[in-house]
């Protein structure tokens, strides 16, 4: 019979897409131009010319049957060297292949990182805002995902709550920094603290704990941000990221799973990885785009576009009363609704000014809304107004 | 604490594995055109050219940003209407794109499917020989995996111990045809009988039998080999397939589930895949090979190789002495070994003479081995006095 679990999650759209499928609807009635849609976070800059041209060097240099075969199934190990390579040129470390897990994108990292660490009954904790993924991610391995709330003031750490939570069940800590949706980087003080009651935890339960960090928004941190390499500063680290957002690859489902070599049972996990596959039926990202990938480890696309919007809707929508903490990086914002109820406040915007923006609720930080300003300069600057008239429509 | 289950798995290379490594190691002190490496499936041909031209065309010309942007996770809506076309076309089905959903090979077709009509404590069936993976495939969603031995005189389904295994907590059964490691092709009596049984014991039992069809070798089928497209033969069937073997290219990861508009809840099974991808961090695969894909959906590789290939290796080995049942498509055979132990068998077949077979105790068919005909013509006609020099070694 079929599994009724997955049976009842298809009824359930999530809201971002609610949001993103009324754009597109109203959009082909009134034209796309018309709808200002900030409620993806695709990326709106090319991947860097460099990846093109070696794709097609490929294809048009390699011998096919070469080119197009199997990859092991930890990943290419030119690939995973040369990732090694990158990371301990710009980050000093020191890192070998034997540390690197070739994936599909942060999921599939984040998905194999937590199955080597959890099991049924464990405890993954993470923190308010947070990709709404995290919950499939946690559960899908056995474990049990909590979540502490929002520092509102800061969306530091809110360590007080944290430190009430944590317990001897607890495995994995789950952070993403650059943070999707509220922007923040942790600074090198959070990460510093965390690390230190961490440390001191894994003293008196026994057993490590495991820093899980998601970091697609690694590469996208603007002017003089304080933004440490996570791993650097916590021995029992996994980083967890994709070329989705810093190359503008998306689509191609390519990043890795980065061991740190001085977390505990470090290369084991790495091999570890290489079983857990054989179970979801994911094996490793296609062998072109593994190749191609190696071509721009050190390099982004432009990602200025994301720093330029981001500082003309803080500074006009600060101006006009909305409040937020100014984001250090990605290419969103979250600052807070005009009204308790989010939701209701995202649907007004989208019904009456064809501004679509996302409510908190989804990452369980209510009283928020996302802004995607991964769009042209343009559509920023022109949507002010709308932000404006939204504000009027409350105070 | 890091889980042990997947720990205890890294200590354990599969035996196919353990040849190919032993192959590469020999290969490397005397010289792999020394070698005669029958151990692994990879494809010998290449990609039809279509596939490079329109891999580089979508490279030349399209918007970086839209080529490489998400794709919605049951597919490329272009790609999965154009595997439905193709496969009315060719098969004379109804399929829409709704009952497609596209995949990273048919290693997570399967896992996907599987995911779908199982869960906890649920039974499924196949028939030996079969591909190991099917283990992790099927434990990983919580069911168990029943083998029903083999009829070792024909490699059809042995339906004496098929229909003594069967019991109301079976929900599917996992076939493969034409099969690895034997290279047989299931008849049409065969999956008529099979749907037959199916039909009868989902009325006693009141509840559908899926049949979930691995279909990786469809179109490398030999001359007058009478190979029935399954689906049409049974209505709950779950079709899942893999561009790997048909235009060679198993390191990209391309594949699809295709649910069988006549199978029960059909189009919802679909969206649950979508929702199963979730919890593994699998997603769709990546966008520009979604889109390539579609230029090759109605060709293959030239596979003319690999029956040139069988008729040689056939002709010769049962000349020789060997015992087996004529392939009717693959690029393997699977003869009998000389010895009850085809694990010591195959261990001095490499050591003693450079050849590179791997025994059958893997697929749970002991005393029987697995020839991988995918090399060169070449290859095989130098590998017959090698095969001549280890019959003579047992008779």
């Amino acid at each position: 019979m079929i599994n009724e679990f997955y049976k009842d999650m298809t009824g359930k759209g999530s809201i971002i897409r609610q949001f993103f499928d009324y754009a597109n609807k109203k959009g082909a009635e009134i034209g796309m131009e018309n709808i200002y849609n900030f409620s993806i976070g695709n990326p709106s800059v090319p991947v860097p010319q460099t990846f093109t041209d070696r794709m097609i060097e490929l294809l048009q240099t390699e011998d096919p049957v070469k080119l197009h075969s199997y990859s092991p199934s930890l990943g290419l190990p030119s690939t995973r060297q040369a990732v090694a390579d990158s990371l301990n040129k710009r980050f000093g470390m020191n890192y070998t292949m034997d540390h690197i897990f070739m994936t599909s994108a942060a999921a599939s990292a984040l998905a194999h990182a937590l199955r080597c660490v959890t099991k049924d009954g464990d405890e993954v904790i993470t923190f308010a805002p947070y990709f709404p993924e995290y919950v499939p991610y946690v559960t899908g391995t056995g474990a049990k995902l909590t979540v502490i709330p929002a520092d509102i003031t800061t969306f530091q750490i809110n360590f007080e709550e944290f430190e009430k939570s944590l317990n001897p069940n607890v495995q994995a800590i789950l952070i993403n920094s650059p943070n999707n949706p509220s922007g923040i980087v942790y600074s090198t003080a959070t990460i510093t603290k965390l690390a230190d009651i961490l440390r001191a935890k894994e003293k008196e339960y026994g057993h490590p704990i495991y820093l899980i960090s998601d970091e697609p928004y690694r590469e996208i941190v603007f002017a003089g941000v304080d933004a440490p390499f996570i791993s650097k500063l916590y021995e029992n680290t996994i980083c967890c990221y994709s070329f989705s957002k810093s190359v503008s690859l998306p689509g191609e489902r390519i990043g890795y799973m980065a061991v740190n070599p001085a977390c505990e049972d470090a290369k084991l996990l790495v091999l570890m990885a290489g079983q857990i596959s054989r179970f979801t039926g994911h094996n490793c990202p296609p062998s072109i785009i593994q190749m191609a990938v190696e071509s721009v480890l050190d390099q982004t696309s432009d990602l200025s576009i994301y720093e330029t919007n981001k500082n003309i809707l803080y500074k006009e929508l600060t101006r006009i009363g909305y409040e937020m903490v100014e984001p250090g990086g990605t290419f969103y914002m979250f600052p807070r609704a005009l009204t308790e109820d989010a939701n209701e406040f995202c649907w007004r915007a989208a019904k009456e000014l064809n501004l679509i923006i996302v409510p908190g609720d989804s990452f369980l930080c209510p009283g928020h809304f996302r802004i995607s300003y991964c769009v042209t300069t343009d559509m920023v600057e022109k949507a002010i107004p709308l932000f404006e008239k939204l504000y009027k429509l409350y105070r």
